[in-house]
């Protein structure tokens, strides 16, 4: 009961995430706190157990939650990613991961949606919730064999997804446009929790794989590379750069 | 099939919203139009359908759709809702519907996501769903009779959803803090929806019944006060100031 922050306690400066490593919204943030440099507390929370002391910082019930300096929490993926671009990106010139630019911004959220919340909703949540969730909850909580209808229905829109997502590595240098974006961490942060499971098949998606070599590379990906799930190893290439 | 724009034609400045009456999401979109004063044409569009020409529009499949001068369209009521922030928003001064502060919007979207998203799939999902689009489609569509298991379920999820904003209302003067904000018309859009079908008892909820009469008596309203279902008629007081 003590991992969570007292969100009355304290003054000194510090950053908290109130996160769960199989959590593509968590992931996403991470990636985000990495690319802006900034050192971050992560509290692990077993969200669907929903205590009522993690119901207090976020009523929604959902990861990730966003501590600074234990004042009042900030709740959401979404809502964290912009929050960040606000009080970090806007001061960071070439490296902000947001465009200037109206139209583009909405270019780079319709993205960030599509992964967060679609792609999430249509794959990961099969996928990881059958071969990972169901691993780590107690039988009371929900957890026992994975369903295979449900993996088979996950892994079939997966194929729709990936061919989506090629489309865009394929015509585009970064998935929203020129420059790097928050779109890029949303979807490094769904691949990544994929590609642990081994459920991506790289032979296919040259373009693709091509775009999350580069990812992978970057400083800020280190953190998830070293992410391991009790119980559960990943495939042999997950750490490689060069896979 | 003339109904939606062309991407590629016209330059004429024309603001068009693809929409249906019963979406949360184009309803929140077509109050911060109003509020900022602005006429858009109205293309109604049967997404359940899921017509290749409207896929090529939102590959995502779903509503709103804001196109703006026939150029590339802005798909998602969260994501056009930035972009009217940023376009409209900056320049109204005490009228903008976001605040200033990183904080302070972090709250306004936190509750926007919490009603277009998470009350929309708890509760309207299931209650508009059954009542209107069931009603809309035809049966190899999925039209036919409502479920009562799912509308027992919607009316339970409203329930606690009620608690919750009647808890806003009754503690802030709107629901994100001091000024109005887009997370009201969020919530107002969502009532909106519910109130049509009856299916909220005002008399309970002495907060939230007043913060809703200031809601309605806003101009931007009366465009959804106007609207009318097909073949389902309003509650009695859907149109009333004073209800």
């Amino acid at each position: 009961m003590s991992s969570i922050p007292d969100p009355a306690a304290g003054t000194g400066q510090s950053l908290k995430l109130v996160h769960h490593s199989v959590s593509t919204g968590c992931r996403y943030v991470r990636l985000i706190f990495g690319e802006y440099s900034q050192q971050i507390e992560l509290i692990e929370e077993k969200f669907w157990q929903r205590r009522p002391q993690f119901l207090s910082l976020n009523p929604a019930g959902e990861l990730p939650v966003f501590v600074e300096n234990n004042v009042e929490p900030i709740s959401g993926a979404i809502v964290i990613g912009e929050y960040l671009d606000e009080t970090r990106g806007a001061l960071m010139r070439e490296k902000r991961l947001m465009p200037e630019k109206p139209y583009q911004r909405a270019e780079v959220r319709r993205l960030v949606e599509w992964f967060l919340v679609k792609m999430e909703a249509e794959v990961v949540h099969y996928l990881a919730g059958e071969r990972v969730l169901k691993l780590l909850k107690s039988q009371q909580e929900g957890g026992g064999p994975p369903d295979v209808g449900t993996l088979r229905a996950g892994r079939i829109n997966l194929k729709n997804h990936m061919r989506y997502i090629s489309h865009l590595a394929s015509t585009r240098n970064w998935l929203a446009g020129a420059q790097i974006s928050h779109a890029d961490m949303a979807c490094a942060a769904v691949i990544s929790i994929l590609d642990y499971l081994g459920e991506i098949s790289w032979g296919d998606e040259p373009a693709l794989k091509e775009w999350y070599a580069r990812m992978k590379s970057r400083p800020s990906f280190r953190v998830l590379l070293s992410d391991k799930i009790v119980g559960l190893a990943p495939v042999s290439h997950y750490v490689d750069l060069d896979f």
